[in-house]
């Protein structure tokens, strides 16, 4: 065999697939119960499938035909509408927006427009464990600025000053965050939008999750002044239309550098699947995503995450974690567990896994501040079973600690 | 704005897109005769439509969640047992075949899973655009080993050795060809396979339209002996399933290339769409997939080049080309009229759009041994269509002629 590629080994297997596979060998054992990957269980509207299986009956060529690299334009033009009503903010559909095979397509796409070799870009750690690998894999490099659970994971604007240097390229933020839940404060916003500005970096602002918060509405990194012509943004329908095996998203920029990401989409995967367009123009009809979101998304993740607060505090009253102000996690300083049974956070998952059949993460795969943390999502299991799971973690680690 | 990457000045746009555009404007004067994009126009297996709308009532959540990044591991065991039938070879369905979001995906991943920047990869010209520009962004370099209507479109094995230099790392075969419809000779495989393992560099083999052919069978490149520990096969379900808008293909290759495929897939997709690999299981039931070939693709596409090929001879008589054994373009060399016009083959297309309403593609556009050619596809309009739009071109150059 000829070789193969120095890129592959700059870059680590994603550690949620070692997860995938442990649970694969658990789920013959039995009854397993997942706080691990962030796949929601609740199904999508309804409104939705159902056209989908009416327009596949109808118009099949169409709907399984080559769409352009951009996606359907009565798509983008859908998005631009909702970005208005949502955030105020207007965007051409015809040269800002582009749709991308989900959120992780589109953190490629435009890491891929925007460097170069020995470019820097910086990362909140903890956070999202895809973004060092794409830079990696595109020959950048990366600083990171800490956060951690005393400062409610706020990221920290001197600290961002300190990272930058003449090689900075950009910086991402995630805001609802994964893994931590934290929604970020305008004040950080402002700065950093002040800093791009001075510094001439990109903002890449992950929005997977901006529209699950729970308790103040999350910012849109657009709408401060400077921002537009520095920030891309990401967008997936995998989790605010609880459709992730669609694998579609979308993001916005400055025309230039969408028509940068759409060059290398072209080569990359071509075009967007037509199929799940098609499905997603009715969610943006008839109020169908606002009552899906108000009716339907909030008031049960609501009730999962306070619930597993509550569970959280009476079966790991050791652990220390901040309630989510968005997206679907629970980050958990598990420290004190942890040196009761002489193990770190990779050690215990494995265990919790193997002796009670509970799926949580690793808090170290997300940086080195998440070491002696595990991640606990709330959006796979419904209420009974997110009892059920964290009372066996409470019985789990009561074993260790008595 | 701050800068974007110099990777993007590194590539082109896809001129395709750019016809497309044209498109776009021409479709609202009127009725339009496309052979330009080969995208199909024959419906998929009706089965597979049926029961993806099945499955979409009964377990929606399941069909439209997350896979794992290699896809759903029943559709590669389907996979395999279909490459067994068709092709005698065995591949292990969990270390040798991964899902892609198309073949387009399954190129890209392929390429970054073996390039070092600078490393040479040779391709024959003419070929499809898209090989150029993945290699290229991914800090390759390009050499051609030049083919013509004279030799068939077939490419030297001597011109091969010649183009052979220590920093070769792969040569891209597609057989059945686009533009040209030219299916490889057993005899060059062979060749190939030989140097290729004498010079250690990787056959990245193409096989996108490896079930449409009309005279002879395609080889399949992985028979030939030593050839499976240097191969990487691009497969598609665009054109053998009719279903190029679900974006889902496949590749296989050796172990390593394959574990390091996915580790790519996992930063630029994360997993392929699972929707249209529940409709694919399909695909492969009950013969489904035998009859749709062989009662509803071949005899649809052979009826159109025959009839292409007798209209080309009757309505563009001082224009060359070779009567395409698979896939479904002509490669149409028309120097001659182009002289008598005094035009290239761009101008040529932009012209017979504006005038004619007719679609053809550039041949300069599939490298320089294409210059003086158009590519024109059966694969879009039928048959009183193809009668229709080859006439229009005949009264096109019969203006600039007499």
């Amino acid at each position: 065999m000829p070789a193969t590629s120095s890129r592959i080994s700059l870059i680590r297997a994603s550690p949620i697939r070692r997860i995938a596979t442990l649970l694969d060998e658990a789920r013959r054992r039995g009854d397993i119960i997942s706080f691990g990957g962030g796949a929601p269980s609740i199904p999508p509207p309804r409104e939705l499938i159902d056209n989908l299986t009416i327009l596949l009956k109808e118009i099949t060529t169409k709907v399984v035909g080559y769409c352009g690299t951009r996606g359907l334009p009565e798509l983008r033009e859908l998005i631009a509408e909702d970005l208005k009503k949502y955030w105020g903010a207007t965007y051409d559909p015809s040269k800002e927006i582009i749709i991308t095979d989900g959120g992780t397509e589109g953190i490629f796409l435009a890491l891929s427009s925007i460097l170069e070799r020995g470019d820097e870009v910086i990362l909140v750690d903890p956070t999202y464990l895809g973004y060092s690998e794409a830079v990696k894999m595109l020959g950048g490099r990366i600083r990171t600025i800490l956060t951690n659970v005393e400062k409610g994971y706020q990221p920290d604007l001197e600290e961002l000053k300190e990272a930058i240097s003449p090689l900075t390229k950009a910086f991402i933020l995630l805001s609802p965050d994964n893994p931590t839940g934290r929604v970020i404060d305008e004040d950080f916003v402002k700065g950093l939008v002040d800093l791009a500005s001075d510094h001439d970096f990109w903002i890449i602002y992950d929005a997977a999750y901006k529209h699950i918060t729970f308790d103040r509405p999350n910012p849109w990194v657009d709408n401060y002044s400077n921002a537009r012509e520095r920030t891309i943004t990401i967008n997936t329908f995998s989790k605010e239309a609880s459709l992730p095996g669609f694998r579609l998203g979308y993001s916005t920029g400055p025309p230039e550098v969408i028509e940068a990401m759409e060059k290398v989409k072209q080569y990359v995967s071509l075009a967007p699947s037509t199929v799940g367009q098609y499905a997603l123009l009715k969610f943006y009809e008839n109020g169908i995503k606002d009552r899906y979101l108000k009716e339907v998304v909030i008031p049960t993740y609501k009730r999962r995450r306070d619930l597993m607060y509550e569970l959280i505090k009476k079966y790991l009253p050791e652990a220390k974690t901040v309630l989510p102000q968005g997206a679907f996690y629970f980050f958990v300083d598990i420290r004190h567990y942890l040196e009761a049974m002489g193990r770190d956070d990779e050690e215990f998952v494995n265990r919790l896994l193997y002796r009670k059949n509970v799926v949580v993460i690793p808090g170290s795969h997300f940086g080195d501040m998440g070491k002696g943390h595990i991640r606990m999502t709330f959006v796979s299991e419904p209420e009974s079973r997110i009892e059920e799971g964290v009372k066996r973690m409470g019985a789990f680690v009561f074993s260790y600690t008595v």
